[in-house]
């Protein structure tokens, strides 16, 4: 067998022997299939497709291309929360304090943000001082002491997986459903989470456009989760407009530190929504009665407290949770105004390229990301505004007309709006 | 517009616009596109197939991507052949003596042999001392002195086909319509030809198994060709059997000398069929009389001497051409004999590979080829054979027991055998 048999095989449509996934997965760990190959077989696989159980399989060997994440020797109940990627998600940072106190491990292994994305180790790095690479024993400790850790993967993780995709990311091969199944689920696999709850995001900022398709997606992933033996849930949520009111690291952790002081949104509303879902999995416990005890972890300050643990445990200046100037924002502010009268649409696909733009993303790999540059909305989508009133305020650095005009052109005003459903499904066991 | 954008659009089924498709040919002989995104708009584009109109355009900006061969000073027509690849094709050795001295100019860029099929080059070095690294000088001056040259292309005529080239040789994405025709006709145009005459194989030994999917090929290549202004032909030619009776570098040249004293088979039809079409494009003269030109050109041992004038003007030893000792054949002899009685069947991939895996042949780029090995055919498919008769001698300097079960097994004998046409299709000015 070779790799060019496995891709030829793929090319004409053919479904995949477990033997022929297996030896690409090894040809991808260990280099002896190229780049070249590797794009080709993920073309092949992005325009034939794959089975459910070809799918199973290409992620079991790309969780079993490298080292497994040692579980730590802390007993209890492991959970884990992954999105798909959006904007203005900063529910990592509310869900793993209010589960942490709550009982819930969240020993969590998190990824930094790409183009329109954010990602949470960046926004934790918003904490003067904070530390993500924790040695696999200081995250041991952590996770005994403080219940609770986050950092980014070691190296040696699913190597499989890092090669694809950075071939994917170049050459349009990202937005294939059991790529990004197989990719997630890897890591997750290659970890040791008991719980796994996925985000699946659709919408205008997301990768699945339509429900449909990111239900198509996370029943995928669910299936491949519980086949390996993890309890995994889905929740398809909607990503048409930012899911908080800031987007930029320094301006999400400051609303997440806001939500967990009270503040009530969308974002607020989802995190508790996965708090619900996971506490009741993990205690076999009613739903009421968990959204009750998330709410509460919140109401008493728990939570709040949760979160300065967690970031001094890391390092960090938890003097900012009190204190926002240790969060600042970019000194220019542009303001985007209603250029008329109506309901307010909002894309979260343009505002999160703008931000990106003015430097408060990421456009490749290993860049840096500005933590001070911000939007935060002043009008959500299906709002009223009338014409010349603030939608949005921009925080930058540096002057950039073309960003401006990114971010005006997220905002039209329509005659009606009508908001698709923030849960639209929620996928669980059969 | 980037490399991502182009893979992209093609991924969708777009029809590419001429300007996405002259960028991502620049970027690929820049090198400013990385072989995964090569490899994944191969990928693409043999999935998603391309339009005539896209094609052309490729081939025309693939031609424009590096040097261009100069044309020789000296005027006259000037005439080449080009085969898709087979097994025992050795017309462009018959072929090019032939019109040569006839008049109509052969100033020839030809290729080396790869994996089963064999290449123009390496037969040549058969002949001791041969060289085909002719500088631009030597070319023309040999070209105006005897009226044909046979050489290697330069490093820098089209450098996107020769990146391309390689990353499809890996990535399962060779057998492609609009691929092959743009890397074909590519060359052609970078190259100052008059006349081309494409020689698409069909059959067990080609690319294209089947004669339509032949022909789809070279009306594509043709009307590439007529629309660049190049007066293009093509004959579509079965390769379900070797096409002479010797495969092998030095057993080919012996035959390719066998048929211009005179020997007649399949090779010898082929070639003075390319001739007679050359001829008449060339000369405007009917095809008959073209015929008779041609078939005098051998007869009278013209044809003979020309191609001693040109093995001598590339430093060979043209008394090989009378000294068959000076081309030997592997001292060892392994003879494929009848298993049964019946009509022979013969599968020219599997005698091609067994050559191939006898040394005879290039596993990879830039690997040896051994010119002494050699499989003589003692029957040709449609012939009848008792059991025990031989029908094959394989000559090789070390055994090799799975490239002798390759070939017996390329035999078969069957109650019936009816050969597919050796011409199955010329097409022509419309």
């Amino acid at each position: 067998m070779t790799v060019y048999d496995v891709i030829d095989a793929k090319k004409r449509g053919a479904r995949l022997s477990g033997e022929q996934i297996r030896f690409f997965v090894r040809a991808v760990a260990d280099g002896s299939a190229s780049d070249a190959q590797i794009a080709a077989f993920c073309m092949a696989v992005l325009l034939k497709g794959m089975t459910d159980a070809e799918c199973f399989v290409l992620t079991d060997a790309m969780a079993a291309s490298g080292e497994r994440c040692a579980r730590p020797r802390a007993g209890g109940v492991y959970a884990d929360k992954h999105s798909t990627g959006g904007v203005s998600d900063s529910t990592t940072l509310i869900l793993v304090p209010v589960l942490a106190c709550l009982g819930v491990k969240c020993a969590k292994y998190s990824g930094r943000g790409l183009g329109h994305t954010g990602g949470t180790l960046d926004k934790l790095e918003s904490f003067p001082g904070l530390r993500v690479d924790l040695t696999p024993e200081q995250f041991e400790k952590q996770v005994e002491r403080v219940g609770a850790a986050i950092a980014g993967q070691t190296q040696n993780t699913v190597p499989a997986d890092k090669r694809m995709y950075a071939v994917r990311d170049v050459t349009a091969t990202v937005d294939s459903v059991p790529l990004i199944a197989s990719s997630v689920m890897s890591k997750k696999l290659a970890s040791f989470a008991d719980i796994i709850l996925l985000d699946v995001k659709y919408g205008d900022g997301a990768f699945m456009q339509t429900p449909e398709e990111a239900v198509r997606l996370a029943k995928l992933m669910v299936s491949i989760g519980n086949a390996a033996g993890r309890k995994t849930l889905a929740a398809v949520t909607c990503m048409d407009q930012p899911l908080g009111d800031n987007i930029g690291c320094n301006a999400e952790v400051r609303e997440a530190v806001e939500v967990l002081k009270g503040k009530k949104n969308d974002l607020a509303a989802l995190s508790l929504y996965h708090c619900r879902k996971i506490l009741a999995a993990a205690r076999g416990m009613a739903e009421d009665e968990a959204a009750a005890l998330a709410e509460k972890a919140i109401s008493s300050g728990a939570a709040l407290e949760k979160l300065a643990e967690i970031v001094y445990a890391q390092g960090g200046d938890a003097r900012a949770i009190h204190d926002f100037s240790l969060l600042p924002l970019a000194p220019h502010v542009h303001t985007v105004r209603a250029a008329g009268s109506g309901y307010v649409d909002v894309s979260a696909l343009a505002l999160g390229k703008a931000c990106c733009a003015l430097g408060g993303g990421r456009t490749k790999e290993n860049g840096d990301v500005d933590h001070t540059v911000a939007i935060l909305l002043k009008k959500r989508a299906g709002e009223r505004a009338e014409k010349g009133e603030p939608l949005a305020e921009i925080y930058y650095q540096k002057q950039d007309r073309d960003a401006f005009a990114l971010a005006e052109g997220a905002f039209s005003l329509q005659e009606n709006y009508r908001a698709r459903p923030l849960v639209y499904a929620f996928i669980g066991e059969e």
